[in-house]
Order: C-alpha cells, then structure tokens, then sequence
C-alpha cells in the first residue's frame, strides 16, 4: 500500500518552521509496510487544501492529513476535506459535549468558535483525542481511507496510534520487525561505508541506513518478515557479518550514544572519570553529564581556557607550557596527569588543541588537537586533525577523547 | 506573485531525511515579495513527478524544483519536466564539454552515465552550476516559469543567487527590506507576547515573527517598501516602541547570542569570567567558548560534578555542604567566591542545581537551580525552578547564569 501526507498550515510555507510530524508519521507506516509516495504543505486556504485533497485521494488509496482542525477560522481543514469529498459536515452534539467538559475540568469558559470542531464529515468516524479539543476523523469509502489528525504533535501521535493504527492493522498482511543499531566512532562515513558496502549491498531485507555526525556513525537494520524468528534470523546474519568487519569500532549495539557506553564500562569497573579542558571549555564535561546517572562515575574537571589556567589551576610547569607550546603532546599529558591527582579519579582525560576559525597559536592549524589519557598504567596523547569549522571541530574532539578512553577500557 | 517548491527525492520520503532546501527558497523568495503557497516530497518517479510539475504549473506562475539533475538512473527531473511540459530534451554539446572538462580538471574519468546530464529542455536556459556537474535549467513562457535547481544546498544556492534571482528580480516590483533582530533573556515567550503583542499587532509592515528557545527569546522585524528609507523609517518607529516595553531585558540589537553580548560587556570594561559548574558539567564554559575570541575575556573554571569535588577542587568547607545541602544559596556562593579567587577572574558565575529526571538530593525537585554571581562588589544567588527535561533544564540553567552576569555589568 501507499499513503501520501499533506501537513496544513501557512505557517509551514514560511521560512522558520518546518513540518516535523511528517517524519514520524512515515516511520509508522514504514513500519506497516506502507511507503509515502508524496509529502505535502499546504496553506490555511480552504479551495487549496480541498484541490489537493482532492487528487492525493485520486491518486494514493491512504490520506493523511495533520493540522487545521482547531477551533479558529484559519482552521479549514475539517471544511475542504467535506468539500473534496464532497459531502456535508454534520453537527455531533456528543462531540460538543466532549469539549464543554474538556473545558469546564480546566475551569474555563468555552468561548463559541469551538462549536466548530463539533462538526463530522458525512460518513466519518470520530477519533477521540483526549489531549485537545479537536477529535480526528477517519472516512474510508471503496478502498479510500482519508484520516484527519490534530497538528500538535502531542495530540497527533496518541489519535495515529490508538484508532488509526488499528484500522490499518486490521487490513494489513501482518509483519514482524527486527532491528540493530550500532554506533561506531574513530572512523568517517566513506571509511565505513567502503568496509561494509559490500556485506548489506547484496541484502534487499534487512534494509540498512548508515547516518553520520561528527565522529559518529549509526549504522541501522530493520528486517520485516512475516514472523518474529524469520526477521530475528535475518538481523543477526547480516549483524554478525558487519560485527566481524568493524570489530571494535563498534561502540554500540542498541543505538547509546558514545557517553552511556563509556558510563557503562567504567561503571562495570566500579572507576571514576576526570577532564581538563582547553580548547572545548567544558564540551567534554557537559557531553558527559548529559547520560543520567553520571554522577556514579564522572568526578568533575578543569576548564584551562586561558593560557595562565594551566599553571594556576593544574600546576603546569610554566617552562614547559613555554617550551612545548600549548597545543602539543606534552602539554596534553600532563593535563590529564594533573587531572588525575587532583580529583583522585581512576582515569583522566585531556583536550588541548586549536579549534579556530583563526589560529591564535603561531605555526598551529585550525583542527590540530590533542588528546590525552591518564589511566593506573599510565599516561599518553594522540594528535588528530579534524576538519570543518570551529564547532565541528570542538564536536570532534569531544568525541574522539570519549572514544579514546573506551579503547583503553 | 505566488511560488510552489517541489523538492524530488525518495530519501526526503523516508524517516529520515527532511527536505531544508525549501526553507533557505522560502526566505528568499519572501525577501522578494513572493508567498509560498505549497510545498511538496515528490520521490524519484518519472510519471508521479511529471504528474506533480503539470498541476503545479497550471495554478501557480512560478514553479521551483530542486533534486533530480544528477546523473544516475534515479536522477529523472529533467525527463519529468520535459513530459510536464510536453517538450522534447536536446542534448547540448556546451554543457556535455563543461562537464568532461570539470572531471578532466579533477583528474578523474567521466563515467558515460554523466552525459545524461547534458540535456536541456527544450526552449530552457541552461543555468551554470559551477560546485557541481549537473547545470540548472530555466524555462519560462506565457508567465509561467519554472527553475530546476541543483539538490545538494552547496549547489542550490549559488544557482539560485546567481541565475535565478536576478531573472525574478528583472520583473518584480523594487522592494527595499530594513530588519530589526531583538534577543531577549529572562522572560518566557507569553510574557514576552503579552508584552509587546499591542504594540506590534496593528503593524502589518513591519511584519514581526516571534521564536522562543530556552530562556531566550527572539524578536524579528522586518520591512518591505519601496525605498529604503520607508522601510528604515517603519522598522525605526515599531522598533523604538518595542525597546522602551522591554527595556534592559533586550541584550542584543543586531541577533548576537547572549554569550557574545556578555562578551562585549567584558571587554569593555577590560574585564574577566570565570565558572564553577555542578549539575551543567561544563555546558557553561562550552557554550562561552563557542564565540571564537572568547579566550580575551574567559579565563575557565571548575566541573565540580561529584559532591567530593566541591570541597576538593574549590576548598568549600564540608560541614557547610553538609549542612545546606549541595543544591543551596550558600554553596552556590561559595562556589562562585572561590571560582573567582583561585581564577583571578574578575568575575565569576557558579550553578547548583538538580537536573533530573529523578532528584539525586533528598528534599530537592528537578528543575531546581541555584546561580550565584561574585563580582568586585560581592557576592549574590538567585533561586530558579525550570520547567521541561533533564537538557531543557541546563540549557536553562547556562542561559539564566550569563543573563544574570549581564544584569550585574
């Protein structure tokens, strides 16, 4: 089957806001086996909307539309569906009554306009939205299916999933999904790519889709299949073959971001986690502390920003700092040497680097960093060079240091 | 003059990947005084894309497309548009040697598939693309017109700047734009609305657009008349008006983050910051050393996550974290005292607080937030309660901390 979703609402033709709902709504029907052949936008202009739902339901056996169903004169949508349909709208006093009661538990008063979300297509189904005013509606004729759902998305995604998901259930062969979702850091997408092109190349089922940020790639595979072991079969064939190819690349294996996984190994070893911070200025502290929970295992750190920090904070030796540079191999050692003793932390990590967009350290490059790592057998620093500009730059490091660590562990 | 957008891509179908193009066209377009009246995914499907084209011809004079001209198999826009416009594609050998002159210049072979790029429709302009192989297309008659634009933004924009604006430009009526781009800390966005709603509701020109993130703000005006004068002249007089409401709750005139405005204060005054952060980890200083040249005014500071830290790295007396508890006004002013003396800052902010989701401090619900301030003159701390998730309530935090340093300067 296929579907098309229009999102009403001229504040979707402006610059500043983009539909959203449409994502979450193709991953739902993904899920069913459903693809999206067309997203739309449409304005609050009533012949518009009517035009366009008029040939999406020519075209396309499942209709979707969010938004415009409010209680204001800009809200059309109930009216151009009636129209593209064409069929009367038809007052529901069970309807009404529903929303003078929303708004007598709130203890306000019903102001008239809302009367205008009482109002059913001919022929509709109502779909309760207990977190609004304004019910949805379901009208399928002649293997036509059109669903009107609420534009909010805390509306839209309860009305989809408890009536309209059902009634597509209902006519759908069924289907069983199985995924994995791994995360890998230290390489860049092409790298990846190259490896593990040729291992899900040749598979139609599972389907992967490899996304990539700053030093980290996700790697997803969904497999559908008619039962649960089938699509769990198919998974773990094509997961084990990629496992093998990226072998500990592979940070994780149920789509946790770089921080938890650390979290979690340092928690298994019952250690402790310290930073000091150059050139990412608390980046690395504040990544960290973004896993809930982290207070079981990061201490805290030193932001050395300024050159003088460094001694004054960490007690570097000012001959050093002079002798090496800020940026440089030795520096970032005994940063996260410094780190360690003075928080009593199990390990440490350390970032110095030049992350732009001018250099303000004579003969370093934009992207030259390096990162250091304190740990019970020791102490060293690797030199990277990231590319882009100052804030991918800062991502990078961040990541790389997270990563560094989790080698180590 | 009204616009449509069609964006073509199966991947812009998927859960994954949303169409921006149309935002960045928008904007432009409405600099021109051209509205957007419709949006729309098309995937990669000759008929379904001919099919979209012809309609969006027949009901609006300008029709933009972006995706498609690349030269795969999948890459079927020109073929679409060509049979939208029942018109033949001529191959011009102009293009075909721009192209094998563009791989020749990157020592790379040109695959033969490239040469389907070397089709114009026929009567189109070729548009030059030179970040890409693939030109764009213009074809205009009995007041329709319709660009083909590149897909990849890199190449998008520069076609559209270059080729396309002017054309637009060489009909439209002269418009002269003047902005005003306000930035506002501590307020929420109803307050914000309640406030200055009456006084730019009656404006239709200047045209205000309000966005709210945490604890900031955003206030745009912008003015379209015929001569720039007019236009300064309304921004002027909506603007003045919107200052006297707001007042010192302004920090930014020219759309300048708070980061960078606290900045300019700083260095005016020759003047220095230092940080001392609990439950933001560093988010603090991170998102201070996002303006590049903040190294002038900002020395670093102190993660001191775990609750040992606060005495180890900062010397704050046990007993009285013992007593007040860690989320307090006096370890939040002890905190910022000592950032400010083991920094030789001038200046120094601190935050306690408990981010959540669960409360990890007895007696303390999340949200709950201490910001304390040291400055030549003494030491001070503000209690907030803020609302949302465990990432809303830092973001809150760190820009409720600048804010407060702002009031101070």
């Amino acid at each position: 089957m296929t579907a098309e979703i229009i999102a009403v609402g001229s504040e979707m033709l402006t610059p500043a806001k983009v539909d959203t709902n449409s994502l979450w709504l193709t991953d739902q029907l993904n899920l069913l086996g459903v693809d999206v052949t067309r997203k739309s936008v449409v304005g609050d202009d009533k012949d518009r909307l009517a035009g366009a739902l008029h040939r999406a339901l020519e075209r396309t056996p499942l209709v979707l539309v969010t938004g415009g169903l409010g209680p204001t004169e800009d809200d059309l949508t109930r009216e151009a569906a009636a129209q593209a349909l064409n069929r009367p709208l038809i007052h529901d006093p069970a309807i009404l009554a529903a929303i003078e009661e929303r708004f007598a538990r709130f203890k306000r008063k019903m102001a008239p306009i809302n009367k205008r979300q009482a109002f059913l297509i001919e022929g509709a189904e109502k779909l309760d939205n207990p977190n609004g005013t304004a019910p949805g509606q379901w009208f399928a004729l002649n293997s036509r299916m059109l669903a009107l759902l609420p534009g909010p998305p805390g509306e839209m995604k309860p009305v989809f999933l408890n009536h309209v998901l059902p009634r597509l259930k209902a006519i759908l062969p069924p289907r069983a999904l199985r995924t994995r979702f791994y995360r890998v850091a230290g390489m860049g997408e092409s790298d990846v790519d190259q490896l593990i092109a040729p291992i899900y190349k040749p598979y139609d089922n599972p389907v992967t889709t490899i996304l990539a940020a700053a030093g980290d790639i996700q790697i997803h595979l969904r497999s559908f299949c008619a039962t649960e072991e089938e699509a769990e079969a198919r998974v773990a064939e094509l997961g084990a073959s990629i496992e093998a190819a990226l072998g500990n690349r592979i940070y994780s294996r149920n789509g946790d971001p770089l921080e938890a996984a650390l979290g979690e190994l340092l928690r298994e070893r019952k250690a402790t986690l310290a930073v000091a911070e150059s050139c990412t200025g608390g980046l690395l502290g504040g990544r960290i502390t973004e896993a809930p929970g982290s207070s079981a295992w990061f201490l805290g750190g030193f932001q050395v920003y300024g050159r003088a920090m460094k001694t004054r904070l960490l007690g570097l030796d000012e001959k050093l700092v002079d002798r090496e540079g800020v940026v440089s191999e030795a520096v970032a050692i005994a940063m996260a040497e410094s780190a360690r003793d003075r928080t009593g932390a199990t390990y440490a990590l350390s970032i110095t680097g030049e992350a732009g967009p001018e250099s303000a350290t004579p003969g370093i490059e934009p992207g030259t960093v390096w990162i250091g790592v304190a740990t019970p057998a020791g102490v060293e620093a690797k030199l990277h060079r990231f590319p882009g500009g100052r804030a991918r730059i800062r991502a990078f490091a961040v990541q790389s240091a997270l990563n560094l660590l989790r080698l180590r562990l």
